[in-house]
């Protein structure tokens, strides 16, 4: 807890890089990166000068746009999975809710998409969420793994194959493809076919409300 | 086989367009596709005009240097199964001799990773191939697919997540981590662990000499 309330100022600065953040998921939401900083700024409605305050690039402004639209996004899941008792179930869980939010936050999505497989490797967000989540599971005996590192890159290029199909297939259904993704990396992760199907089919918690 | 050897100008204009997509698949390896189109034409060493009589955009150029890329490396994959009587181990091969493409010709290997899951959806390449061997061994009883598009979309996945490890981190050995992935999949194929390890232990053909 900080050890003053936030001045006015404090407050302002805030809210000046939120409004940033979220005009820039915007625009890498609409494909629009290669806009100038100007647009940038009228479209957060902010004054030019501002965003130097926060910013030396665009570039950086829109790793840190994808880089909070995903801890957001962890942060959520981590809360939704504290009561699991399975860490099978925890992956899974947040496999399948995540494969859950391209169409119910397609913008997030695609912020998430643009990106690609770039976000494996990333220090924050969801890469090393998954990896926490697999590695817990293996001490567990519950995976069986023997490289996470390569383990990691399969699930994160499914996840994102995902989010692609479900974009371009909109007659897919979005939770029984997930969730069928979702037990195929199970397999591939030391659960028999059986256990994969059965982890999958568990009641999942309800994503809105919490949602970004 | 053509009913007539091909005359000087039928045979100018194969040389003109090969040259055309050569320099183009260099320029995509070096990340430079935003250059003008007479850049292009003067690294392929060929007149400015001779580019529209074979293509109408830089992109339908780009596009086609990438397919053709796709779809030697495919031939080749083609070539090397011919002889295989287990239909997984028909993908396997495919896959572990793909992953070894990434460091023996990284200029290929990163003109797919540019492209990356747009060529999942592709009609030439790799990705029918992969389907094809994917629907083969489940008719044989070899993999036990429940959907192959979802199937499909983790195994092109993996192959871009592995073709991008492998040049980011130089200090893993390219055969070992290519074969761990395709016995991942295989796994989630419905191999057991000690199929799949088998199949991906199997010795290899030699790419050298039939690759592009």
């Amino acid at each position: 807890m900080p050890e003053h309330a936030p001045s006015r100022l404090e407050r302002r600065k805030a809210r000046t890089r939120a409004a940033l953040i979220q005009a820039a998921q915007a625009l890498i939401a609409e494909g629009r990166t290669a806009v100038p900083i100007l647009e940038i700024t009228q479209a957060a409605d902010v004054g030019m000068g501002s965003f130097y305050n926060h910013f030396e690039t665009k570039e950086q402004l829109f790793q840190a746009a994808v880089e909070a639209a995903l801890d957001a996004h962890g942060a959520m899941l981590d809360e939704l999975t504290t009561d699991l008792d399975d860490p099978a179930q925890v992956f899974a869980q947040s496999f399948r809710l995540t494969g859950r939010l391209h169409r119910r936050h397609p913008e997030l999505s695609k912020v998430l998409l643009h990106y690609g497989l770039e976000l494996a490797d990333s220090e924050t967000g969801l890469a090393p969420r998954a990896r926490r989540d697999i590695e817990a599971a293996v001490r567990a005996g519950r995976f069986t793994v023997r490289d996470t590192e390569l383990a990691m890159l399969t699930v994160a290029g499914a996840a994102l194959g995902l989010g692609r199909l479900l974009h371009s297939r909109p007659d897919r259904d979005d939770a029984s493809a997930t969730d069928q993704v979702a037990e195929d990396l199970l397999r591939m992760l030391g659960l028999t076919a059986a256990e994969a199907r059965e982890v999958c089919s568990r009641p999942l918690p309800a994503l809105d409300g919490t949602a970004a």
